[in-house]
């Protein structure tokens, strides 16, 4: 089987029968997997997190594979970075997985548990979704992270990867199965869609019976497409179009800092600062040595008229502008009158994700907290800190934009549902 | 306006301008909402509970022209008698206003606080959803139900009823908006859609950008439109297919009154059960006074020749009854092979609702439990007990049958989402 797979290229039926068949097999994985304990979970993520360790030859020549078929091809040098592995990175993914080994096992959890006058004690009990679906790009590492998230939390995952990775992904995922096996527990309950056709995923949409949820990393186009075609749930991990706010009540110096590393620790995460807002009130004080640093470090700047008297190196803006995620070394810059400006820019703009206000007036802090629709909000600290680690969550696989639960960083604790178990001694309804 | 307002006689733009235009004032009504106090939100309730009470003698000329308009269509007496008021139910209505005003308000509870090592401090707080879109029978106390948890929860609702309750809904509306209003808060909160044109659902099951989720109730034709045509998430109440399955080391004297009440009780509801399964070891003992109790209340029996070995009165049921919802006097009963065929038969057949076992053993009531993939599992009650308010919830939208949350009984604590809210004092991220 090669990268290059097609429907007619396989015997043995149609894709939608090959589908349906990783579906099936996903769901008795799925049920065997949340009845597991926790420890063989805990046990199957540390002999994957071998099993990666000791396949790193394996990996490194599919990867070489996968390489070699995109030569040519014009994949940008960022998706070059993000298809390439190397022992250092293999290494990184072996001690993710173990990392995620440590987690604790969300599965079981008493969320809550009461007594009613009748004598009834009812609890509220963690579960997993059941079968997860996960349409990713051409980035390996992902297949591990996912893979391990999705065993942590008693799921079992059907992974999508780009086609580019597809090797990659391929001795990954044999790597897991074989962690799983290790454990007693099931290969299936890490399956990666075997064939790069594309009509797979148009499949697996609408896989209702035997897929629970899909989580789609991707681009705003991939999204949209699954956010249309999808008869299933859906956890979007939206674009992050994150914002700064400078308050009049702001410090200037963790205003300096705080835009700096908003923007420039790495820009190309999606909790990257894309827009600057200042009040009015306090721009010519506070924006000259803010732009000054970003100058400084190859930042590009586009700004409204306002910025622009303020700084002649500041490009215009356009309107395009405060709706762009850049994910690179630009940032949109623009003043507005006061607070309330501010929060209504945020939410015409803003793609709901992480928004940051820097203010020492406690006051305006709230009104932000309160009126800016995302699912992170920030007073005096960097937007890059909207990931699931620095949240004390552990490893995550996104941040969902979504309005509904869960939203924000979603690991393995946010993988999961409830059931009510209720206990009785013979009761029945008046 | 009447029930028989089409696109066309309406001036002012076409149906889609008309829902957005309902769904823009929707979510600017949400924003002011959410931000209202808890007790703006109660206020805005009980001023609803007496609004209704004051316009009864309008909504009852409105319930009878509704009653006139399906006078010669084939309506069921069940559906008649849903759509039918009188002083008593106008009373009720307002009553459960009032209660849901009692209801602690969920907005803005703090679910979980932390700090992080570098002295983040975060919170995850609870919002509303924002819109939601309710799609119902023609039952015009769910207008007032649903009108109100939306209220509690802080969330403006968008509710399209079925158009036999037309105007009886109206008048609802006109209602509670008099409530909001009383309470300073925008009479678009709870918004009728102003047309019986089936088309206006389709507008709604698109409108992502001002509605957040649609929630369908009704019959299984209406539920699968919806999660077929919506870009939005879905919070489904499918049926109850119900079990109560009799292990064998049921207590004989629980198992009949449980199966009795879980039965026959109210057959309409959704928690009403539906099939009955018995352990071989036992059926010939347990099953006769269970089946002689079922007759003697004019409860139809559709049994497995194992059951009509037992009951000559029993009919024979097909493999569809084991997947009927009757909502009737009518229950399927089957012999099955202990606890594991059991709990293979719900998952297979039922619907993912609410099922429970009679049992003195601990480890089979555990099993069930940990097995049946249900929103609601009992052991020694009845399953009729599915219900918010049994579970001491308050008021309830529905039981979700869905794999995500909310699961099980749906009142306003489960129309909340949440946010994020991180207070630093200059953190960068390092």
């Amino acid at each position: 089987m090669t990268a290059l797979d097609t429907t007619a290229d396989r015997s043995g039926g149609t894709l939608r029968d090959e589908m349906h068949a990783l579906g099936r097999a996903a769901r008795a994985a799925a049920a065997i997997l949340a009845r597991a304990t926790a420890g063989q979970r805990s046990d199957a993520l540390k002999h994957a997190a071998q099993a990666i360790h000791a396949a790193r030859t394996a990996i490194l020549e599919a990867n070489y594979r996968d390489l070699e078929s995109v030569h040519g091809k014009n994949l940008s040098v960022a998706m070059t970075d993000r298809l390439m592995l190397d022992d250092k990175r293999i290494a990184a993914m072996a001690a993710g997985l173990a990392e995620v080994a440590a987690l604790p096992d969300p599965v079981g959890t008493v969320l809550a548990e009461w007594t009613r006058p009748n004598g009834l004690r009812i609890q509220r009990v963690r579960i997993p979704f059941g079968v997860i679906g996960i349409i990713y790009e051409s980035r390996p590492n992902v297949t591990a992270d996912a893979g391990g998230l999705c065993i942590r939390s008693g799921n079992a995952a059907i992974l999508r990867g780009g086609s580019e990775s597809f090797h990659s992904s391929r001795a990954i995922v044999a790597a897991i199965e074989d962690g799983l096996n290790q454990a007693g527990l099931p290969r299936a309950a890490v399956q990666l869609v075997p064939t790069t056709d594309r009509a797979a995923v148009g499949h697996m949409l609408v896989m209702n019976d035997m897929i629970d949820v899909i989580v789609p990393r991707g681009g705003r186009s991939l999204i949209e497409r699954v956010q249309t075609e999808s008869r299933l749930p859906v956890i979007a991990h939206l674009e992050g179009v994150c914002h700064v706010y400078l308050d009049r009540a702001a410090d200037p110096e963790k205003a300096r800092k705080i835009v700096l590393n908003a923007k420039m620790r790495r820009t190309g995460v999606c909790g990257a600062a894309e827009t600057l807002l200042v009040d009015r009130a306090v721009a010519a004080q506070l924006l000259p040595p803010i732009l000054a640093d970003l100058h400084q470090a190859a930042c590009e700047i586009r700004g409204d008229d306002a910025v622009r008297a303020l700084d002649r190196n500041a490009k215009a803006a356009t309107e395009q502008d405060w709706y762009t995620e850049y994910l690179d070394a630009i940032l949109a810059v623009k003043v507005v009158d006061g607070l309330d400006a501010a929060i209504r820019h945020v939410n015409h703009y803003g793609s709901h994700h992480t928004d940051a206000i820097v203010t020492e007036e406690k006051a305006a802090a709230e009104r932000f907290f309160a009126e800016v629709d995302s699912a992170i909000v920030l007073a005096n600290a960097s937007t890059q800190f909207a990931d699931g680690r620095e949240f004390g969550m552990g490893a995550e696989i996104g941040i969902s934009t979504g309005r509904l639960p869960p939203r924000g960083p979603v690991g393995a604790e946010q993988l999961t549902s409830f059931k009510y178990v209720v206990r009785g001694d013979g009761q029945v309804r008046p």
